[in-house]
């Protein structure tokens, strides 16, 4: 798009508004339940990594690695670290390490057999993380070869559970800032870890309570009287006896909202010593005189790169999250499929829940959501792989796996609590039992949403990157160009858009249909997701143009200004991913009725998504009023239309009753339906089964009638 | 409205535009921090049993009523028993009884007074009101004189601790389908209480898995071969060392996703006898020859009438949710005004959380959503207090606050678990750790959304009130003209207005501060949300009109077409009822800055609700493309105006340290921040504070650059 085509991307015409395929017009063709092609509905959900994924599900339905939800905190703690023993015994963790250490170099498949631990328990998933995922991780990835000969196999095997202590209690978001130092002493040649207040203290980390014997950890490099930012160095802090060594002592978090499994807790460092060999050397060292080197001459340029490997936390989390969310989805669908109540369409049989229109908007709205988060976290797990294995370790792609993980992390982990609370809603008061697992789930899930990351920290990432494409793109072109282009976007230019639109809408508002087809073109539907972003990034970017060269803190005063835009753009930005993946898994379906219907789910995903931002989408004249009226119908039609579909898509991510371990997903509530059913079809037939007043009254008022009208 | 005024309702021009009230405009009358009148907030938020809340939460600051997190749930429950004896040593709990039981017939008091009990212990609250809300007040409303002497004496003093079983397995909301009979044996003079098949089992029920030692029960009155409905029976269930009676039994219901300090349970009952007499037979009763009687001929109206008891619990979840989310406020708004990160506006000094645009949207739109709640439950406490004092006993009154239940019942629910939610989030990792207690009281509350009329199913309730008053109206004048009024509502009329607006709206296009003031009228925020419910409700009317007289299922499929939207409706309503609420409150503050500041907390609401809907207000042409596109900076302004205030307005509900006891809302992190910040003052001052590489590099270019031009 340049400043000359102040409207491309916005969908001016209707390109679909002479073909005849209306949804209504090929009912006949129409694929029935149980016509899903669900082994490959499977494939694309389960991604490149499929069959990775499958053994480790298999492995996850021993018992031994499930969570009993009775234990209280320290029975769990000590459940799950036994957990851990498990999984090394079962040779599941070593996978994405160097052979040489019993691995394969396999990242993406090592992310994606962890992802499925949730099902087991998401404190087992998680304290495994902070074992291979962080603390292993940062050793192979930060440091070099003589550190993982001399780490990596004790580290793997569990003979050194260790913490990654990178969050201090005053510094979380901004990792730039810690303030624990490794001042370097050349006279000893050894580094000094200190946190010098409490604020410095490491926090929230797993193991650090009880089971860790090390820690990596982070900490501003200072030699020679330079501070080289932040480093992650090895630190031993427990002895054979689990006793905090010298200068290391700490605090247990105690009980959380969830992962209770998991032993997190604070450390503080009073001049603790370690060699100067401690520094995990990969992208900086110290030479034995005090020299600073480094292979990456920036100083933010290294931040970012060591970084970097943090990114796989938030790549198991966009995939686990979507799993639960499979999870509560197919408790509440199959609830609702079983369960009835209030006979509204019929004298003596209630109706199935799934039957009601609010219902299937609840829970099929967010099925299509689901989908689009299992089919966008495969592709940022495909991009993880690309660039973890090498074969694509580029800055460029490093820049794009890192505003990927930050798009799709928070929306898959927020639809994650979202679904699993309308899951646990949808069936009353069953939803509130534990044995059924759905408000544990939610429990342990919802710090998903703020480490690794906080939301809505990692979609301000996002949408600065956006900001910083956008201002490329122009600023090569012209500069004085945007602010320009910007102007005629937020007044003229739009406002004449928004009034042809209506005008047009005039000659085709008896037409719903027509809407209807409009709405549902993938053309129309990748212009409007695709425009949004850009006119909504062209708007926050005007308003910083105008403070360009200004000081400091006009310009952080006009940004911001911006700020809670910026972040819900970087949330359309994300819809956008999802809806592009879920094309591209559409367009993967050879079986014509799983495409058919998959297409109706990709569709009620985009018309949601424009539907939650309609007023924008009205008042800037990309959508009609007619056709705005027109959407709600429309997607009520869809949901039903997918309403046949349901159970098989949601079984269709392969779930079995060892993972879901829920009453909801067994048969309790149709036998329970069938009991009573039987038991009032008896007293029918016994002949002895009561009147009712009311139907009493009613007889009586008739032969009343009856009787005046004889007379 | 009358179909010949089709625009009625819809703010057809701007009254403000004229007038020069704009918040900038008045800026230098503004008030400053620290000048509200606090007290005056507190009587207003408190509502008219101010003095008797403040009692109880006096009460509350008891530690030996504080949940302990530590406990496992058989603790816990045993400990909530323990504390309900101390509500009955401190005289807590018997206000709403008759003054012969040592109450004061105060019904309004009494729900107010319980509300509170949510600071110390939500399970308290509920197992409180299980006991007393409940069973007592089964006993007290639907039985008569005989049941009162003989029951409510022990039930009060926690000497018959008794379970409210109405609920089953296979009926929670359709309360008049429940499966369990109560037969008359005139030979024997007795009831037979019996659970015909396992979805008839009663289930949920607090005080049934081990504390029980009587029932409420609902059962189906059947006498003379003629079910009579649901009528209420007392029904001992274990004797005196807790062994359950012959023909009773039950299931505990176990580990539950909160309020685990309430043994909830299931029971059965096998044909179990009961005396005549132990039917609870204010509104229907059983001769010992088995006639039936009744003051209310109509079974439906029977029903209703006996069911009416329950509203109680729905004002006082209304009151004690939005207690909750004042408490999650607080937490999260102090600590947001003490915690700091990222120096974006200054080179050396962190911003304050609060000060950022995003937080500020996060928590202050939430803050007026709650203070919103609190107005609209205190109107809904006086509502239910004239018709239970009797003053205001009338059908009329009785309908009213059943609809007003059920409209800010679910909105004050769902709202406290999303504030909770957000201020959890909001704080990172601390609002994650049990000592910070949100997380705990989401998991308590959450069932607040299902429990005591599912939130769905209420304001499917009060959409089907708005279709009955609505075609009330229309049904007398005219039935044909509603399907007329409504058609064009669809289309021609309200389109014309569309275009109306958006070419009116070219002219003022310039001028955001004219759309601001519009925004801000009064009769404006009043105009926009009544109309949209009526033309809702109007055009879902529309669509019911044309099924009329057809048989049941088309009708039903008629209904279930639009439920999704009629329950939406129903939410517009409440968003309506909570308006009105809110600024009869801001009318009572006589204190003028106050006032001032409560009136942009009330456009806040108002706009914010505007804005969550504003598809509908842009499509429907209620609002102007040009002032959609404005609404969004004026939103931002006022929670920037309001941020100075969030501070006092969320203290001003008046909880104190012993109700919030969270780390949050003490002073420990502006403690910590302040030593991190001396410790940086100090280094700074000594000279010895390392230089940062970023800072030498700079400072080597500048110089090299130096040395060039000198050469």
């Amino acid at each position: 798009m340049t400043a000359a085509e102040p409207t491309t991307g916005t969908p001016a015409t209707d390109p679909t508004d002479s073909v005849p395929h209306d949804i209504d017009q090929i009912a006949p063709e129409h694929p029935e339940a149980g016509a899903l092609d669900g082994a490959a509905l499977q494939e694309a959900l389960l991604g490149r990594w499929a069959d990775v994924r499958r053994a480790s599900r298999a492995l996850m339905k021993d018992p031994a690695l499930h969570r009993d939800p009775l234990l209280g905190m320290d029975e769990h703690r000590e459940r799950v670290l036994d957990q851990l023993r498990i999984l090394v015994d079962n040779d599941a963790i070593a996978r994405a390490f160097p052979a040489r250490f019993g691995g394969e170099d396999a990242h993406g498949a090592s992310v994606a057999a962890f992802s499925d631990i949730v099902t087991a328990d998401p404190s087992l998933q998680i304290k495994a993380g902070v074992q291979w995922g962080l603390f292993s991780s940062a050793i192979l990835h930060l440091g070099t070869a003589e550190h993982h000969e001399k780490w990596l196999p004790d580290a793997l095997t569990l003979q050194l559970p260790g913490a990654f202590a990178m969050t201090e209690i005053g510094h979380g978001s901004d990792v730039a800032s810690i303030a624990t130092t490794a001042t370097y002493d050349e006279a000893s040649e050894e580094f000094v870890i200190h946190t010098p207040f409490k604020g410095a203290w490491k926090d929230y980390l797993g193991n650090a309570a009880l089971h860790g014997r090390a820690a990596t950890v982070f900490a501003q490099l200072i030699t020679k009287g330079v501070n080289h930012g932040v480093h992650c160095f090895f630190v031993p802090i427990r002895d054979e006896d689990g006793n905090f060594l010298p200068g290391v002592g700490g605090e247990d978090d105690g009980l959380k909202g969830g992962l209770n499994g998991i032993d997190n807790g604070r450390l503080h460092f009073t001049e603790v010593r370690i060699p100067r060999t401690n520094l995990l050397n990969r992208y900086g060292d110290v030479a034995a005189d005090g020299t600073y080197s480094s292979p990456i001459a920036s100083p933010g340029r290294r931040f970012f790169t060591m970084l970097g490997t943090l990114v796989q936390g938030r790549v198991s989390l966009s995939l686990s999250a979507t799993g639960a969310s499979f999870l509560g989805l197919q408790g509440a669908i199959t609830y609702g499929n079983q369960r009835r109540q209030f006979n509204a369409s019929s004298p003596d049989r209630e109706e199935v829940l799934m039957d009601y229109q609010n219902h299937q908007r609840r829970l099929i709205d967010r099925l299509a959501r689901t989908y689009a988060d299992a089919f966008s976290a495969n592709e940022l797990l495909e991009k993880f792989d690309e660039v973890f294995s090498g074969r694509g370790d580029t800055d460029h792609h490093r820049q794009e796996l890192e505003t990927l993980a930050a798009a799709v992390k928070p929306v898959t982990t927020w639809n994650a609590l979202d679904t699993l609370q309308e899951a646990r809603e949808a069936c009353g008061g069953q939803g509130f039992m534990a044995r059924n697992r759905v408000t544990q789930l939610r429990a342990d899930l919802d710090v998903f949403v703020t480490f690794e990351g906080d939301n809505n920290v990692l979609l301000q990432l996002v949408g600065k990157r956006l900001l910083t494409d956008y201002s490329k793109e122009f600023g090569r072109l012209d500069v004085g160009a945007v602010s320009k282009y910007v102007a005629s976007q937020a007044s003229e230019a739009l406002h004449r858009a928004g009034l042809h639109k209506v005008v047009q809408s005039v000659s085709d508002r008896s037409d719903e249909r027509r809407s209807a087809n409009w709405f549902k073109d993938p053309q129309v539907q990748q212009s409007l997701l695709t425009d949004r972003v850009r006119s909504k990034t062209a708007d926050i970017a005007g308003t910083l143009q105008k403070v360009r060269g200004k000081d400091q803190a006009a310009q952080a005063a006009a940004f911001n200004s911006r700020q809670h835009e910026l972040i819900e753009v970087a949330r359309d930005h994300a819809a956008l991913l999802q809806w592009e993946a879920f094309t591209r898994a559409v367009e993967g379906i050879e079986d014509e009725h799983t495409r058919t219907v998959l297409t109706w789910l990709r569709d009620l995903f985009a018309l949601r998504t424009v539907e939650d931002d309609l007023g924008w989408y009205v008042a800037h004249g990309r959508v009609s009023s007619q056709r705005a009226r027109a959407l709600r119908g429309y997607i009520n039609r869809l949901a039903e239309r997918l309403r046949p579909f349901a159970q098989e898509l949601v079984e269709a991510y392969g779930l079995e009753q060892e993972h879901l371990r829920m009453e909801l997903t067994t048969d309790e509530e149709h036998a329970r339906q069938a009991e009573a059913h039987a038991h009032y079809a008896e007293l029918g037939a016994s002949g002895d089964a009561p009147v009712h007043e009311r139907t009493l009254r009613a007889r009586q008022k008739a032969a009343k009638k009856a009787n005046k009208s004889d007379a």
